[in-house]
């Protein structure tokens, strides 16, 4: 659908913005635009400054990096949590993954990213000098690192373990294996021969 | 995902908004708000205001109610145009999707809704008396009613009709018929039976 056809320019640019997000075609983002006039005046106004805000007013916490209303984050603040466990994950979006499971009772710290000298990503680009300075001198006993199994997942997570060996801490990684709901068949021969060697104790359950 | 999980009220709200656009559930807002928390901030503004903008200033055709930034649309003021032919459909993303077959040449004329006694939508809730207008007296030769088969779209076509039999104009709607590489054996009775009975002569072609 080219821009000339769309006979308005106000609802071309619209379009143009809404398909920008990810995953949103021409086609999506006309539908959004046709909703969004469909819309009362005041619901638009506040979607619009919704987004305007976010990104204008957004604060991280000054501790972990994650997205926080207030300068210590809600997690970083929360003295039930375990204090001395970091959880270091590439993005915001990871920590919402992990809250989600409530399976984790540590703290975190967001990298923001991921070493990637492909695209240019070199280790002082993210946030792990603030990494080191928070377990030197610290009563941290455990950083757990929950990167993704990329090239540039396993290279970060191998340099932190370099800067964080000579400290007192245990360094630690989330489990692989075989994904519950996964046939053996189909799963690739590198998890499978993990999931022998590292095969764990049989626990009944009555689920 | 609950509103408390994401531990900003900035993007709780943000995430609300944008999971009111259709068919975005709060696992695609999320991944739009964090696309848009890392643009920068000039096109974040841009964005938003595009869509505030849409909602505020956008204008409509005096003729035919499609979506215009001009008094009178580029469609209705284009003289090469068959102005004596206006084509009458429910909505704009219908011009939309006319115009795209690069098949019409006539006018519109925008309903901006359909006949729905369930929805509480009457016939003085939606375009009609305008079109009346516009042939009463006027050149127009042909009125082609392009609504959807649904009983709405029946009643509608009906309605209009039943209100246009009295002019000297020609009253049309689309063909019906089995869609092109939609197969005999899955296609509906209904549509199989009519667009048997209205079957058309064979023109060989070269494609």
């Amino acid at each position: 659908m080219s821009r000339q056809n769309l006979s308005s320019t106000l609802l071309s640019s619209a379009v143009d913005e809404l398909a920008a997000l990810p995953g949103v075609g021409r086609k999506s983002a006309l539908r959004f635009a046709l909703h969004l006039l469909k819309q009362p005046k005041e619901n638009v106004d506040r979607f619009g400054k919704a987004i305007i805000r976010l990104r204008e007013d957004i604060k991280y916490c000054s501790v972990c990096n994650m997205i926080s209303d207030v300068p210590v984050c809600p997690v970083c603040s929360d003295k039930t949590r375990e204090r001395d466990l970091i959880c270091v994950v590439e993005s915001i979006r990871d920590v919402l993954s992990i809250e989600n499971t409530g399976e984790y009772n540590g703290l975190y710290h967001v990298l923001g990213g991921i070493i990637s000298p492909m695209d240019g990503i070199s280790p002082s680009d993210i946030a792990i000098e603030s990494l080191i300075k928070r377990v030197d001198g610290s009563d941290v006993k455990e950083v757990f690192l929950a990167l993704n199994t990329t090239m540039e997942g396993e290279t970060t997570s191998f340099y932190i373990y370099k800067k964080l060996k000579g400290f007192p801490v245990k360094i630690s990684t989330i489990a692989r294996g075989v994904g519950f709901g996964d046939e053996l068949e189909y799963t690739d021969e590198v998890t499978l021969g993990k999931s022998i060697s590292n095969r764990q104790l049989f626990i009944p359950s009555n689920l």
